[in-house]
């Protein structure tokens, strides 16, 4: 199976030419499942609530998720991307959709919110969900969910074979730590698509640190992307190097969990409604 | 407060000699907690029953608890190290104790055995509980815990400041990657004390990888060892830092986690028997 990340470095607010650039990127190799950053076609600093009014989409319906979607129906892949969502009830989320030849199969809506983004966007409330692309089973996380390990664990658990990871990273390079964890604790492929560049639109300037990269379910480190250059990356993996959860012939990753003896608090409550799109 | 570290290169079965060498270790320089390898007494690698009978001692009466015990009471500190444990009822455990100048104060017997240990040892029946010493608050786990987020993730929720991990690393350098990401994403310090040399008593050559590690809570390498080489070091931290979960104005690594959202069999039951030191 190809996995492709497009590394961007997208203007602020020109949605039609940053997807455009991404679908030109994507068009030039052929990947099976492509992973776009976080909020990858508007750009990420808003300066105004007006500003994410204007720029957010609803989920099929909006221009962006029909783009990717007539991409990956052109193309026969499946891509997975992070836009700014507006909900029939005028709410806001930092959204990841996992589109495939089908149209939408699998909508996240980011739990961790990050820094001001907590001042745009209502907190996720879709469950950490797992379907089928091309026969691998692919779950979403968004950017500074990686912080959680509870996030890549409940999707490993529902059993997610790659975590594909739009991001917008802008913290030290902690993602690029964190997501080598979850792929050797969980036994699961990770895939970071992350930009470059800088926004500077309100008092704060905030630097992208790229390094967009893959791991296998062993830890390796396939591909690290550079931290200041835009780059489109296709590499073949074997999603049934995630299957098996085995260290050794005594050990195993799931296996060997101990849930009586961790905190309760780790995992607790009844589920939150869910929306699963149809 | 000063954390020390003794890397070490043992000899199996010579409980007297090896627990000397590291009085002797640690008698060069100053600590407040010092935090010692698993099993670091009596060597890793059993070759039968009979052998982790003859040196598996009970806890506190056993001659390793008891020479720790003195130690600290004479140099006014604490040490955190790992021994093989008998109970009342002849049953055998990877146990660590951490013991300060009035005795044992924690005894935690490790929840994820590791490879053939399972032959050994009964898994753990310890809660991952945190105990004051000199002001710090500080939790225990033992070498292969360090795959599992679930069990560091207990030890922060519950108070921890400071994780002391007795270890016998013989995997490649993966607990030196976990290590760094539990103390960045639950706001820690973690202090991994690893063991070097090898050891081949069965058909089975072990390979003890050194690399000992101190880590702040912002994931900073305070201290990497040599994996070839003993060493003895003391560093001072301030363990406050890890009373403020904060990475920003808007992010606290605890306050910002979504229990209702994870899988909750990450922490599903009630607590198993504890057996806490009185």
């Amino acid at each position: 199976m190809k996995i492709g990340i497009v590394q961007t470095n997208p203007v602020f607010g020109a949605i039609k030419q940053n997807a455009l650039d991404v679908c030109n990127a994507m068009a030039s190799c052929h990947a099976d499942l492509w992973v776009l950053p976080e909020l990858f076609a508007t750009g990420y600093q808003f300066a105004s609530l007006e500003e994410v009014e204007q720029l957010a989409e609803p989920v099929p319906e909006g221009s962006t998720t029909q783009t990717l979607s007539r991409f990956a129906r052109q193309h026969g892949c499946a891509i997975a991307a992070g836009l700014p969502e507006r909900d029939d009830s005028g709410r806001f989320y930092n959204t990841a959709v996992l589109v495939d030849p089908a149209g939408l199969v699998l909508r996240y809506r980011k739990i961790h919110l990050f820094a001001e983004e907590k001042r745009w966007f209502s907190p996720g409330d879709t469950i950490l969900d797992v379907v089928d692309v091309g026969g691998a089973r692919v779950g979403l996380l968004i950017c500074f969910d990686h912080f959680f390990p509870e996030a890549a664990r409940t999707l490993a658990l529902r059993g997610a074979e790659i975590i594909a990871h739009p991001s917008n990273l802008v913290m030290p390079v902690y993602a690029q730590l964190t997501m080598r964890t979850r792929a050797l604790e969980n036994g699961v492929f990770t895939v970071t698509a992350n930009r470059i560049g800088f926004e500077h639109r309100t008092a704060e300037r905030l630097t992208f640190t790229g390094c967009s990269q893959m791991v296998s379910p062993d830890g390796t480190l396939l591909y690290s992307g550079p931290s200041d250059a835009v780059e489109t990356v296709v590499m073949e993996i074997d999603p049934s190097q995630a299957r098996d959860k085995a260290l050794n012939r005594w050990n195993d990753r799931f296996a060997d969990r101990r849930p009586a003896m961790y905190d309760t608090n780790l995992g607790l409550a009844a589920m939150e409604p869910t929306d699963r799109p149809a």
